[in-house]
């Protein structure tokens, strides 16, 4: 029963780019951020519901499905729910649409918790406001024995990471620098010491960096 | 006649460490930053004299060797020629030892240009204050045809790749995070615009990342 974290960044570390804008509130650095999962057979099929069997396979759509195996609970930030889209209206249901992708109990941490919401295919998103450990902890009693998740965002990851509780941690590498956003690697000196690296090269130029802690 | 750089980084793009102090005038995290590519048998040849045929081979080794083929001029900073060691001595002869590992012309970036050294094995420094293109049009005069290396350090390596100088940039990139020092990512958004980037995974763990300029 692992805890695990999977982020796409650029060569130079940035995860979050900050890139975004009233006329383009995506930006533009996120979309090359993760245009090589995106592509991949698993986020068609698994995100967008693209039953075709389109999508690159190889290496980027290994990660892809591993991503989804074994996940009994996820736990993830506020804006990636997408809380902070339409605060006060207690019946939006995030942007994951009516069957999100997730197939298990969500935990959203928030400094605002609402009601449970239950949507179709078996993902529950609850909302909690709570320390790491504690969410773990909730996450743990409903995962049945699998891996937990923990989905993003950048700040999130970061918070489990330092405080030491992620087993494993996966970065997708994407050869493009980005200078602005947040960084994966602030505050992680001498991660090496905790967790052993491995690395390899996707065709489409992907380094899939994984973490493991000794 | 391509110009090349050869630089190595850490995860986190530090590419000179900021932990030297007067106890430890080296600091600990350059070692780090290097140990792989110090162990090679290319490295304990060439540039210790080593000939008893130890040291690691393999990718690093690979690439340890490619970074002597072929090169035909170097240019190097002040500080990696040693010239900020002794300021006021005219007669240093800088810490590369007496037959320094260059074999060919090598241009010596500084404000305070000094009368030109020959040493033995085919070096000779020439000191020089000039721009990144005035020392290329010099080091292009010598270099017989071959290729021209910016020796480094990081600052002389950036002004090279922002001036658009450099043809063929190979960063061997080591998995620790070292979060203090200069980065070799400053300054270079959409680099992968004009080059084209590969990589590849040596035995050590060590990632092998190359720009070649479209």
């Amino acid at each position: 029963m692992a805890v695990r974290a999977d982020l796409n960044i650029s060569l130079d570390g940035i995860a979050s780019p900050s890139d975004q804008s009233p006329e383009n509130p995506m930006g533009e650095d996120w979309p090359r951020l993760v245009a090589e999962y995106t592509a991949t057979r698993t986020f068609r099929n698994r995100v967008l519901g693209d039953t075709s069997g389109e999508g690159t396979t190889g290496m980027d759509d290994d990660y892809g499905r591993a991503y989804f195996e074994e996940v009994g609970a996820e736990i993830m930030g506020a804006a990636m729910f997408g809380l902070h889209a339409h605060p006060d209206d207690p019946d939006w249901q995030g942007w994951w649409g009516d069957e999100p992708p997730f197939h298990v109990p969500v935990f959203v941490l928030t400094h605002t918790p609402r009601r449970s919401l239950e949507m179709a295919g078996g993902t529950t998103f609850h909302f909690l406001e709570a320390t790491p450990q504690e969410a773990l902890a909730r996450a743990r009693e409903v995962a049945g024995g699998k891996d937990i998740r923990i989905g993003g965002g950048l700040d999130v990851v970061q918070q489990f990471l330092r405080a030491g509780l992620i087993d494993r941690l996966h970065l997708a590498v994407v050869p493009i620098i980005l200078e602005s956003g947040g960084r994966i690697w602030d505050g992680l000196r001498g991660i090496e010491n905790d967790y052993d690296s491995s690395a390899e090269v996707a065709e489409s130029g992907v380094i899939h960096l994984t973490f493991t802690r000794r």
